[in-house]
C-alpha cells in the first residue's frame, strides 16, 4: 500500500446505497447516494461506482441478517430478510465477479462501529464500544477488545428482550420473530403502529419518547451489564431527536441504580452515551476503513 | 519462564477460597479450600498457603464487584459487596506486601471463563464464550476476540433485566439493586424464597425448575443476540442439576425462533449450551491460567 492508495467503502441499506472513494472522513474523493431496488440493479449501480475509480480495495457492509463465515457456501450473502428479492442475494460474489482486489465484508451496523472506532481519536484510544442504530430497524455493532465482534454468526443486539409492561404499553410488538423484542417496541414502524403518526411527527413533548427513551435505556443498561462498553454511540433515524440523549442517559442511571462501580456513572454520561462523531457517514467511513484494514493484512 | 515454573491461582469466593499450585489440570501439586472468614484472617490463609511453594506468579480471582482499573486508588479490591467487613478489601495489595512476584487480578467468573478457555482445546478454537455461575450469585466472564472482556469495569450480566410475567411468576424479585433482574428472579436464594424450600431439596419434576429454565433460557439468548458467542459455559451451584440444560437448551431455541442464522441452531445445542469441562476448578485453574498469561508477558 501506498500514502496514495484510495479506498471504496459501500453501505447498503434496505433503503438507500451510499458508495464513497477516498482515504477517510478528511479526504473523500467522491460519494453517491441512491435507492435500493432489486439487487441486480443496486449492485450494478455500486459495481459502475467503483469501477470509475482505482481503489486498492472495497468496505462491503449491506444489511443483514448476512452469512459471515467463510467456510460457507453461502459465505458474502444477505440470508433470511423480508425485503423482496434480497433473501439469499450475494454481495460479496457479484462484486468477485467485477473486481480482482481485497474485498472486505461486514455488517453495515458493523462497519459504522468500525468507522468510529477507526477514525475517531476519542473512540480509538477506548478497545471497546457499542454502535446502535435506531431507526426502522434497530442493530449493534460491537468493538471488544479493540475489534468487532463476530462469533457464531453477528450480534443482533436489536432482539433481546426487555421487561415490557403492558399496562403501561399495550403495543404488542412488530418483530415478525420475537413480538415485543426491543426492535419490536422500539423501532420506526413500532411509534408509528402505536400512536397513529409517524415518528418524524410527533412533538418533541409528546408522551412516545418516554416511553421510546425507556425501552432504549432498557437496552443499554443490558448491553452495559453484559459487556462493560467503554462508549455507546446511537445513530440512526431515531436519534436524530437529540432530546432523546439526556432522556435516555437518565433511564439508564435509574436502572444501573449505582451498582457498576465506574467514575463514568456518578457523572452525566454525556461522554458515555453519543451520537455519532461521523455523523450519517459512519457506516459507509466504516467500509472505507474496513478496505484499508484489508489491504494492510 | 522455565518448563518447570509452578503457579498459584487462587479463587476466593463468598463462600469458600480454593487455593492450587501447579501448571494445570492434568498437573495440579496441591490444593486447598477454606472458609470465607474475615478479609485478614482469609487472605492470611491464602498467602500461608502460597508460601509453602516456590511459584513464579500467582493469579488472584475474588467475587466482585471489584476495582480493575489499574489507574484507581482502589485497584485491586472488592467494592460494593453486601458480605461484611469485605467492602473495600484490597485483596492485591494484601498480596504484593507478601510476594515479590507477578500477581494476576481477575474476577472469580471472568478466571473461570479463561480457565474453562485456555485449559479446554476444544474452547481454545473458539474465539469467543461465555462463563455463566448460576448459583447463590450470578455472574458472567466474557471471552471476545480471543481474550477477556473488560471495559468501564467488568461484565455483571446477572444483573440484566429480563421480561418478567408477574401472572405467572408474582416473585417481586430479590436483588438489592434491581430487584427483579435476572439474579434477583433466579439465583439460589431466589429459588427458596419463592418456593419455601432451598433448591436442594426441591424434586426434579418441581415446577420450580421450569421456570428457573426459562429465566436461564432468557438471558441466554439476550447474551447471544449481544454478542454471539461460539459456547456457553453453565456452572455454578444450581446447574449441578444436570436436568436443567435440555430445558435450557429448548427455550433458547425457541426464544430465538430460528432468527439466528447458524447451523448451530438447527441441532440440540447440546455443544453450544455445555456444563464446565474443568468441573468445580474453572476458577482455580482459570486464576492459574492467569499467572501463567501474566508470567509469559
Amino acid at each position: 500500500m501506498t500514502v496514495k492508495d484510495l479506498f471504496g467503502g459501500m453501505e447498503g441499506g434496505g433503503t438507500k446505497f451510499v458508495c464513497a472513494v477516498g482515504t477517510g472522513p478528511d479526504d473523500l474523493r467522491e460519494e453517491i447516494r441512491f435507492a435500493t431496488t432489486a439487487p441486480d440493479e443496486t449492485l450494478a449501480q455500486a459495481v459502475a461506482f467503483f469501477k470509475k475509480h482505482n481503489v486498492a480495495a472495497i468496505g462491503l457492509a449491506p444489511f443483514g441478517p448476512l452469512d459471515l463465515d467463510p467456510a460457507s457456501p453461502r459465505y458474502g450473502s444477505i440470508t433470511a430478510t423480508p425485503k423482496p428479492g434480497w433473501s439469499e442475494a450475494n454481495i460479496l460474489a457479484a462484486f468477485r465477479r467485477a473486481f480482482d482486489i481485497p474485498l472486505a465484508f461486514d455488517l453495515d451496523v458493523n462497519a459504522a462501529a468500525i468507522g468510529e472506532y477507526i477514525f475517531i481519536p476519542a473512540n480509538r484510544g477506548l478497545d471497546s464500544l457499542v454502535y446502535f442504530t435506531i431507526g426502522t430497524g434497530i442493530g449493534a455493532g460491537v468493538i471488544a477488545n479493540g475489534k468487532i465482534v463476530h462469533g457464531l454468526t453477528h450480534p443482533e443486539a436489536g432482539h433481546i428482550r426487555l421487561p415490557h409492561d403492558l399496562a403501561k404499553d399495550p403495543f404488542p410488538g412488530n418483530c415478525p420473530f420475537h413480538g415485543d423484542c426491543f426492535e419490536g417496541l422500539a423501532n420506526g414502524p413500532a411509534l408509528e403502529a402505536r400512536w397513529g403518526q409517524s415518528g418524524d411527527s410527533l412533538p418533541d413533548n409528546h408522551p412516545a419518547w418516554e416511553l421510546e427513551a425507556g425501552y432504549i435505556a432498557a437496552a443499554l443498561a443490558n448491553v452495559i451489564l453484559t459487556i462493560s462498553p467503554r462508549r455507546i454511540i446511537l445513530g440512526g433515524g431515531i436519534m436524530e431527536r437529540r432530546f432523546l440523549f439526556p432522556l435516555i442517559r437518565a433511564q439508564v442511571k435509574e436502572l444501573l441504580n449505582s451498582y457498576v462501580a465506574s467514575p463514568v456513572f456518578a457523572g452525566e454520561l454525556d461522554d458515555f452515551i453519543v451520537p455519532p462523531a461521523l455523523g450519517k457517514r459512519s457506516g459507509v467511513l466504516g467500509a472505507l476503513a474496513m478496505a484499508k484494514i484489508l489491504a494492510k493484512e
